[in-house]
């Protein structure tokens, strides 16, 4: 094998570890010590391989987000010409199958969240991409329901109307706050994202709104 | 001093040094042995005084707790009898209270929801109790807002609106995922929450949804 090749058969393995342990038992289970002895390596090789234990993290982060895609993706969006009902029940469907990814790889899915880079280390532009990717999916109906918003203002109401859904799901799973039963979960989701969406008068007032110019990931 | 005294008053010094770390630099830099050292006692000590690490975390935790509903407190909530103008008016000034609380305390404020009970213990009855105070703020604005809702159905919406907020707060305040400009997510904040109430047909199908006789902390 070529010196390029084991390199990347190692960064492979190295990552199929790192995910194994934050898909069963979450971040703060990540060793290096452990990593090194799964994939075969010594410790130190990792840092060969990687620039720090962050990029590795980023690495199976990208694998969840690639899950999560998927599976928002298998929602079907509403054509061009679709009607408002349409639009409206996308974006229920959508937050519905991030709750059932969320229920389903709960303990990844939390990883993608708590994880923060060290030392003040800025995120890398592919990761930022890829996470793009997710709010993007929440765009095409907006252009049904709220035609008159601009690309901009958009792509803002998406990533809010993503970060509460987020929330409702990321609390209602949790244990420590606001435990409820799946099936409630679901139905106060799908009337929160149906209320939101009801309110387009509110919501277009984002279109004014100041500050975009300032908009970091736009 | 009476033994009583001496070990309460090394309770509190053993949680202020544990506030002190958790409010400057998160969860993850708590060690026992630097808690032992600034609160001068034996590292063994602290489970004379604490029944684990976990319990401590909780003592913060609802320090952290009380601040925050001092800050949400100070809002004033709406009379018996005030419009649904005015309802909704509290519902954003929550909300925005609840950014300015999250911005202002961040790293505390994110250890609040980081924190896990370590071994599946479950969580302490007088933590879940203050937790409650929480939701129950906005709970009075939704009297005024929905009149027909019974209070259980309340209650679960009062939960589901606080976490779409914490979700766009939490998010908006995360660097990685959704960045934004502080004035940018305040005006998010406050669309989403009054599109949310104007959908008062949606938010109403609530109280026919099923499940909420397992309704765990209600």
């Amino acid at each position: 094998m070529a010196r390029g090749d084991q390199h990347g058969a190692l960064r492979t393995r190295l990552i199929d570890a790192a995910e194994r342990t934050i898909a069963e038992q979450g971040l703060a289970a990540l060793k290096a010590r452990d990593l090194a002895r799964e994939a075969g390596c010594a410790v130190g090789t990792i840092y060969n391989v990687f620039e720090h234990l962050d990029e590795l993290v980023l690495c199976v982060g990208a694998r969840t987000l690639a899950m999560l895609e998927a599976a928002l993706g298998a929602v079907r969006s509403p054509g061009r010409h679709g009607s408002v009902e349409e639009a409206v029940a996308v974006l229920v469907r959508l937050a519905l199958a991030y709750l059932a990814f969320a229920a389903a790889h709960t303990v990844r899915w939390r990883a993608l969240f708590e994880h923060r880079m060290s030392e003040a280390r800025p995120l890398p532009e592919w990761f930022v991409e890829q996470q793009h990717g997710l709010f993007a999916q929440a765009e095409r109906p907006l252009v049904t329901l709220l035609p008159e918003l601009d690309r901009d203002a958009r792509q803002i109401l998406a990533r809010t109307l993503f970060s509460a859904v987020h929330g409702i799901v990321a609390l209602g799973l949790e244990e420590k706050l606001v435990s409820l039963p799946l099936p409630e979960l679901r139905n106060q989701l799908a009337a929160t994202v149906r209320a939101i969406t009801s309110g387009r008068a509110e919501l277009r007032s984002i279109d004014s709104a100041g500050g975009r110019a300032d908009l970091r990931q736009g």
